[in-house]
């Protein structure tokens, strides 16, 4: 950030009085332009058992699998966000369910929001931003071809759960790690 | 948004090639600024059956009472978030625990994560966004001095849940009601 939004005025990198962490503020107007992480907002649709994932047409990880998930919009909710990914990435309708897990990931400044969700019938192909859309179970997954270590992380817990028959919100975060690149760390229950 | 906190230039707004929503994008580098729902992070600090709510210092509601909370920073997790909010607003020490409500507030693009919260200890105090800082059980609590709708329907699914022995995460959205102002719409199990 190098100009006001608000005026177009530079702006600096200062600790406002009464705050406690450095911040753009315009030289001119004196706004403060706050930056805040972003959610991810997304789903495991399940058809039958199996679930569907997409094969991203765009960068990152073009190539590679992954759930349907993406910004949240303004004026929408983390439900119909989910919903809307589902749409426009699997041309997939789905009806949300509970919430499957919170992750965080304060390297990128991004929490995922990732819903439970049901197929509402059997229709779904790749979106814009897709090259293939596909129903897997565990043991046909693409686990060496996943796109993001939080999707990764997800998908393992969605399965060791479904098996041992546990219900429930998972909430973790996805630390970087020396010699794996990434970990992931699980709050307890 | 005016100008381009890029370049400086003007921004207008249209719809982008691919995209289904109108953004700002700047008229010299064609930068795309997307706007985002915020999260704000916060939690129910529960000190021998009792809950810590804070008398806000600060507009809006300065005066009313509500649970700390507060937008989530970047770098940080929404758990270290709420502990953060509340060691700023009640001079409180916590340990985090579960997720307790995720509300959507999409008429003001925000995003209410509350989590359960155990005091460290029994000391708090105002900190500089309040004016004072009590602990209350459902009884004594403020019910008609409450600072927002969202706090209103996280303390009273609390009360309601621990009564019932449920647990387990609530998810609702706050709407515009033409009777009353707002009003909640809770998601089933």
């Amino acid at each position: 950030m190098n100009y006001c939004s608000q005026c177009g005025a530079a702006v600096t990198v200062y600790v406002p009085a009464g705050d406690h962490v450095p911040r753009h503020v315009c030289t001119a107007c004196g706004m403060i332009h706050y930056r805040n992480p972003k959610m991810v907002v997304g789903c495991l649709p399940e058809w039958q058992g199996r679930l569907l994932l997409c094969r991203r047409a765009i960068e990152p990880r073009r190539g590679y699998w992954t759930l349907p998930a993406g910004f949240m919009e303004n004026g929408e909710t983390a439900q119909d966000g989910a919903a809307r990914e589902t749409l426009e990435e699997a041309q997939a309708r789905v009806a949300i369910g509970a919430l499957h897990s919170l992750f965080n990931l304060p390297r990128i400044d991004q929490v995922y929001l990732l819903f439970h969700a049901r197929l509402l019938d059997e229709h779904y192909g790749p979106g814009s931003e897709s090259l293939a859309v596909a129903l897997f179970d565990e043991a046909t997954l693409p686990w060496d071809e996943l796109a993001f270590p939080v999707i990764d992380a997800a998908l393992r817990l969605y399965f060791a759960d479904r098996r041992a028959g546990r219900i429930g919100l998972r909430c973790g975060d996805i630390v970087p790690d020396e010699t794996r690149g990434y970990r992931v760390r699980l709050y307890p229950d």
